[in-house]
């Protein structure tokens, strides 16, 4: 039943989202005494420029 | 008032979204007693890269 | 598979989240040819101070 | 600490997006007397064809 | 058309929400040209045990 | 920067909440390559009236 959502800025790939499903999956499924079959997770990639900390995009921020 | 949001495996087209907006605007307001045209629907799709159950990726788990 | 969320004023009692699971439920599974078993919908209730229109809290504006 | 999360019709440009996180920023650490450098914002822009309002998606309503 | 977000640790009073209401919606008409009437800002507040930074929940981060 | 939402049905108490932080947090940064500082989680406790999975809300299909 839980779902976990993940905001990240873009960049992360394939591998890396898989491991990380893998892992939150059975991490959770263990600590929560839930089923693993049970767990949604949904990973949703912002883009530098729809991102701000301490008032600046992370585009103007980090440049390339 | 109400705000629904569907997060949905992308693939769903335009008939389907405004069947679904249609629809849970009509029976929100029926059910809750409140005007349609207060209420709002945004949908969300998700890529099957981005979306885990049982700690894998649909993109994994659905081929093609 | 898919995750509806709905976010309402406070004040629906459990007969109409009851009945909105039960419709939206079906609905989403007729117009999208998906599981009923799949489809998730969680309410969140929200408070008159905590939600405001137009620059003003629903607390100020709708009072009682 | 503080997240804000900002849902609009896509089509507004990174100088808006500019301009909305360093006042929110500004505005938000000066009313809860919080650090600018904690608080994020995101941007999430929503097509046309995804945002219904009084159950007719803006796809439909607003031609163009 | 708007809705703006806002997750901050709890213990902000009516006072503030309303006058980040009032700004948030008025500085944002102003920079996106949308009418004030048509943005909604939803507050959620977050109990220390519900947020962590760095691993550490601040309830454990902030004592009292 | 990145930010973990979960959504869990209530019960879950302060221990595994504690736990699922430390862990989630250490394992994005090590599978992602970003700060463990940078990470923000934050747990959004479900009470069972407000989630139904099939049409069923789980205060109708778990008593008790």
């Amino acid at each position: 039943m839980p779902i976990v959502r993940i905001e990240m800025i873009e960049g992360r790939d394939l591998t890396q989202k898989r491991e990380l499903a893998e892992v939150f999956t059975r991490e959770m499924a263990r600590i929560c005494g839930c089923s693993e079959a049970a767990i949604h997770i949904v990973f949703d990639d912002i883009q530098k420029q729809d991102w701000a900390i301490g008032g600046q995009l992370l585009h103007d921020k980090i440049p390339g």
